[in-house]
């Protein structure tokens, strides 16, 4: 019988060309799809996401659904997909969802993180999850820039894809900036984002904690709706997917 | 002019043949020899560990200590050799030490901490410093196994080097194993430790916690004085330095 399963995953986006799958290219769904469809012994199977990470963005707990005709348990097939995935993808629950339940179109919002080492050494052990400034950035004025990018706004200049047809409006809920001991942290709540749009966030907030320009600035960036004027993309090694929330 | 300082070095010992240097081996003292050697124009430096760490073993706190003829400031010394390290090596703290501090006889004890990762998933970000056990550990029975082995004994049974001529008597202050909650630490406290024998010691304590052999059969290991009754030894890469201590 056929169920419809609501599954968390973690992984390490380091090797992989993002979520979504590619012809010979090595990525997440990619390799979901491959070990489910083994799993039931089908050609294929199709896992749809929350979300699309880029190539080397990492997740802690994104929510994909897939339809499965398993005698299985949830556990089972957890167990079954962790003993499979490459140790650097990792099943955290599995769960029958209702038949409507859909990742993608069910999202209500998401939580990502972006992390930066400031420290006077090297973060030796999470190297590959944080990514380390040349300079230390003004904690006080990126957090007064990132004021101006909390509301409803069209973000067209925090697309990374220019030509993108549809809506650029988004609502971001909150952004947090907190230092701890070696490593800022940027969480950014929203009820959707475009593409790259956490990294041209971070990258602009960047710009202005090393003083290139003013917080205020933020403001005509997000009014000139072009991309040439927010700040630079940060690097993908500093992102991560945190949460994807439902009803 | 000379100075000796005293450094402290974390490093991800994944891909390093272990702490002490060895002809066309990477070693984590032959990468730091090298870029100290480049550093004052010099052919060679030595640069004394507080103990050795086998390969795969990681350190959050390594001290050593190095004689050097700089300008240099100790900051400027950090700086340098943070610069010229590989990403997994890091050098937290460069500090001036009297010219009698020896980074290896001064050492009053040390602490090491093994990591087992027992929960139901896998542990995508750190997979490299954990080890999954194939079975759920009793705590109880590690911990009852644990208490017969504080105390100052002859620790032949949990040395790897069978043609230790030296004494193999040591005294071990400490064994405190806690359950958070994906993870098991095993940490543990001694005035010296002999070749693998803290990984001989989670080795054997994971057969308690198995249930192999009863708590109180570790008191007759221990008294064998024989390696080969004591359990096998546990895989380098969940073991971590993590304090030196000194006066």
């Amino acid at each position: 019988m056929t169920s419809n399963y609501k599954l968390i995953i973690a992984y390490d986006g380091t090797r992989y060309f993002g979520w979504e799958h590619q012809p010979d290219k090595e990525t997440i769904q990619g390799k979901l799809e491959t070990v489910l469809a083994r799993m039931c012994g089908k050609d294929t199977v199709d896992v749809i996401g929350a979300g699309r990470t880029d190539a080397g963005v990492h997740a802690r707990a994104m929510v994909a659904h897939v339809l499965l005709d398993t005698e299985m348990t949830p556990d089972e097939i957890r167990d079954y997909m962790n003993r499979y995935l490459p140790d650097d993808i990792a099943v955290r629950e599995v769960k029958k969802a209702g038949d409507r339940f859909h990742a993608r179109y069910n999202a209500l919002g998401k939580t990502y993180r972006y992390t930066l080492y400031v420290g006077d050494s090297k973060p030796v052990f999470d190297r590959k999850y944080m990514t380390v400034p040349d300079f230390v950035p003004a904690l006080d004025a990126m957090c007064a820039a990132a004021e101006y990018l909390v509301g409803k706004h069209d973000f067209k200049s925090f697309c990374g894809n220019g030509r993108m047809k549809k809506s650029t409006v988004r609502t971001v809920d909150k952004i947090e900036i907190k230092r701890n001991k070696d490593t800022i942290t940027i969480t950014v709540h929203g009820n959707g984002f475009l593409q790259n749009m956490v990294r041209i966030i971070v990258g602009t907030l960047l710009e202005v904690g090393k003083g290139t320009y003013p917080p205020e600035h933020v403001q005509e960036i997000l009014e000139a709706k072009d991309r040439r004027l927010a700040g630079p993309t940060a690097p993908a090694q500093g992102l991560c997917l945190m949460k994807v929330d439902y009803d």
